[in-house]
């Protein structure tokens, strides 16, 4: 088993940099917040005795070297970025559950054939630079390097220039390295095995998501002094497009959900009819099908919407994962430790889109979850207990030691 | 007749101070640019002989001495601040109109019995600072000018700081002049003079208006992880009340207008679902019965929509003013302006606020309205012709001068 204390106090330690209002982080990719958490991993990593490498797109990799020169590494890890009023557990312990790892391996003078490289990948949230997942998506081919860099955030700051602005580019080509398989721990984010009791989710699968970035153009004007026959107002037909995409996941349920998180609105007056609107729908289903006849009806439904407002629409995918299926080698290691160390377990299909999905398609992968307060996650009052966060990690040591062979 | 070339090259000068991005202004109230529009506004008073007096809420103050040193000064102006993607000419057009009255008048060696004031009144518009029509709502003791200093904008600035950060924060006490009258010149801001060629709106009335604040308060939470039934989505919630804004309206018609301009999204991250949102509902009608029938139904529509969607909410009036009725003396002086010089007219209803409709509370007050293109304002792309602010400006001087009595 790991030593709990050890992982809570790290993950209490990293949670001081780039605090929240209320408890949890704001420590979004490629800040300053970033750039000290990925220091204050670093030093850890090379007191435990790591070597630590950064590619081109400022993933982290901390390797701990295998008896066998020629065997291939298993990666553990998660990321170490947080949305804007994210928790203190959402990627960091999948981080620091990988480090807590390693550190129980020395302390118990554990060797294994195959290398462990401990792994924090940039920009998993997608809240500064959409899609999310951005660099685990470059490391498995699904982008290119070059057109990871050229994504703006709000103010229109280029990925590339704030990965160099915050001294985290790093000169390893990206997407080189091959893996005998890579593990995954993550927080439930959803309410499934509290609720249940259980203590740790197989996760064998996830859901698929499609990120539309709607831009509504009506006509700026007077809200007092324009007649309502003579409006195009995109304010209102954000509304709408905001409660179509609900009544389209509840029709779907219980295998999909939808919302709209982010939302712009020009000129933003309150005297002034929004003449254009930008937000994203998001929405998600663990069936392929499913997901993709969603995203018509939302397009149609969105052409009719404006036609009704005399308003014109565009409609670009900012963000795109097809339903994973995990390798199964992977998924059974992680039940069987799960099994073996005495933990309850059940198999779960995540419904958050995690680095491990992309890796999954350049090599064998899997995630184990651990379950987390009210289900609840991207809130500063996410939670877990120590408990939960020593099952998680247990199960994750045996299946990374197991796969890596002592 | 006025000097309308003058009078268009001093709009064009103004127009330079806080350029927009699309050929309007952004000349926000307390800016950097306000001050500086000030600055221009008051050279150009000096070097037309008047004297410039500011009030401690900023309002200036422009006096041309008449022969009588105890008759009432008559009063004409409007504002310089602007929409952030305002035009060129809403309220600018009516202090600049005055200031070329004063400028025509000592073309042709004019001489009133009454004082003349050129007046810009600050913050009329009420996009950083609401309520709207502020400082002139000081004046006419509708608000405390303590409250005033205390409204704060949506960095949390406060009114009486900036307007000290901008050196427009005069000594002279607030709401302390008698008027004879004032007059008002204002474009349309709405389609009606345009669609039916007529040059002259002679305004009899103004719609009264709400401004409602409205916070929902809901549970921020993963998009993907959070199932359906438990989400307490306080994007949908606003979503629904802007439908709902527009329905009541569209169930008053012709005499009612709504909707919401104003729009934060917490945390505004896309894959975030919103656990608040703060928004203003603006509705208003010439009918005070309506307006609050309109105000009790959107306020019930509220509760209903949360309780359905278990979210919180709050509801604060942050501007009011009740229908307006003008003064009756002041509008003849303006309708038979019109008459006298060849003007085509009509009676109108103003749709928007004005400055004048609080002065009216304490003075007699009318309004003169030009036609503006496509009835379009608060967008950058507002537009008159040279010959509709010729008219306009006119009708105010021949109302100013007979009301001044030469
Ligand atoms: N795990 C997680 O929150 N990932 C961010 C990408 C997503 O929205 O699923
Ligand atoms: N005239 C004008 O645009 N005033 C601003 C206040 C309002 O919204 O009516």
């Amino acid at each position: 088993k790991i030593n709990a204390d050890r992982l809570w106090d790290s993950l209490m330690e990293m949670a001081k940099i780039g605090p929240g209002v209320a408890g949890g982080n704001n420590r979004q990719t490629l800040t300053d917040e970033d750039s000290e958490g990925r220091k204050l991993f670093q030093k850890w990593c090379e007191e435990a005795g790591l070597e630590m490498s950064v590619d081109e797109m400022g993933s982290m990799f901390a390797t701990r070297a295998g008896t066998d020169p020629d065997a291939l590494p298993v990666y553990v890890g998660s990321h170490l970025d947080t949305q804007p009023t994210g928790g203190k557990y959402d990627g960091v312990l999948g981080v620091l559950g990988g480090l807590e790892i390693i550190r129980s391996m020395n302390d118990l003078g554990i060797k294994t054939k195959h290398p462990i490289v401990v792994t924090n990948w940039t920009n998993e949230e997608g809240t500064r630079f959409a899609p999310a997942m951005l660099a685990s998506g470059v490391f498995a081919g699904v982008h290119e390097r070059d057109w990871a860099y050229d994504r703006t955030d709000a103010e229109g700051k280029r990925f590339g220039d704030e990965l160099e602005r915050i001294g985290w580019k790093g000169d390893e080509p990206v997407g080189q390295r091959k893996m005998k398989a890579f593990f995954e721990l993550h927080i439930e984010q959803g309410p499934i095995l509290e609720d249940e009791l259980v203590d740790i989710g197989v996760v064998t699968h996830g859901q698929g998501l499609w990120w539309l970035q709607v831009t509504l153009t009506g006509k700026e004007s007077h809200t007092g002094s324009t007649p309502m026959p003579k409006r195009r107002n995109a304010g209102l037909g954000m509304a709408r497009v905001t409660e179509l995409v609900h009544e389209v996941a509840m029709d779907h349920q219980p295998n999909a959900v939808g919302a709209i998180g982010h939302v712009e609105v020009y000129p933003n007056s309150r005297n002034v009819i929004p003449g254009k609107t930008v937000f994203t729908v998001d929405i998600r289903s663990p069936d392929e099908k499913t997901l993709n006849k969603m995203r018509a009806k939302i397009e149609a439904g969105i052409e009719t919407i404006c036609d009704a407002l005399d308003i014109k629409f565009e409609i670009e995918p900012v963000g795109h994962f097809a339903p994973v299926t995990f390798d199964e080698g992977c998924v059974k290691a992680i039940r069987d430790a799960a099994e073996r160390l005495g933990y309850s377990h059940r198999d779960i299909v995540s419904g958050a889109g995690h680095d491990a999905c992309w890796i999954n398609q350049v090599a064998p992968t899997a995630m184990v979850m651990c379950p987390c307060v009210d289900g609840l996650s991207h809130n500063e009052a996410e939670e877990i207990t120590k408990e939960w966060a020593q099952a998680g990690a247990d199960v994750l040591f045996h299946a990374v030691v197991e796969t890596a062979e002592i």
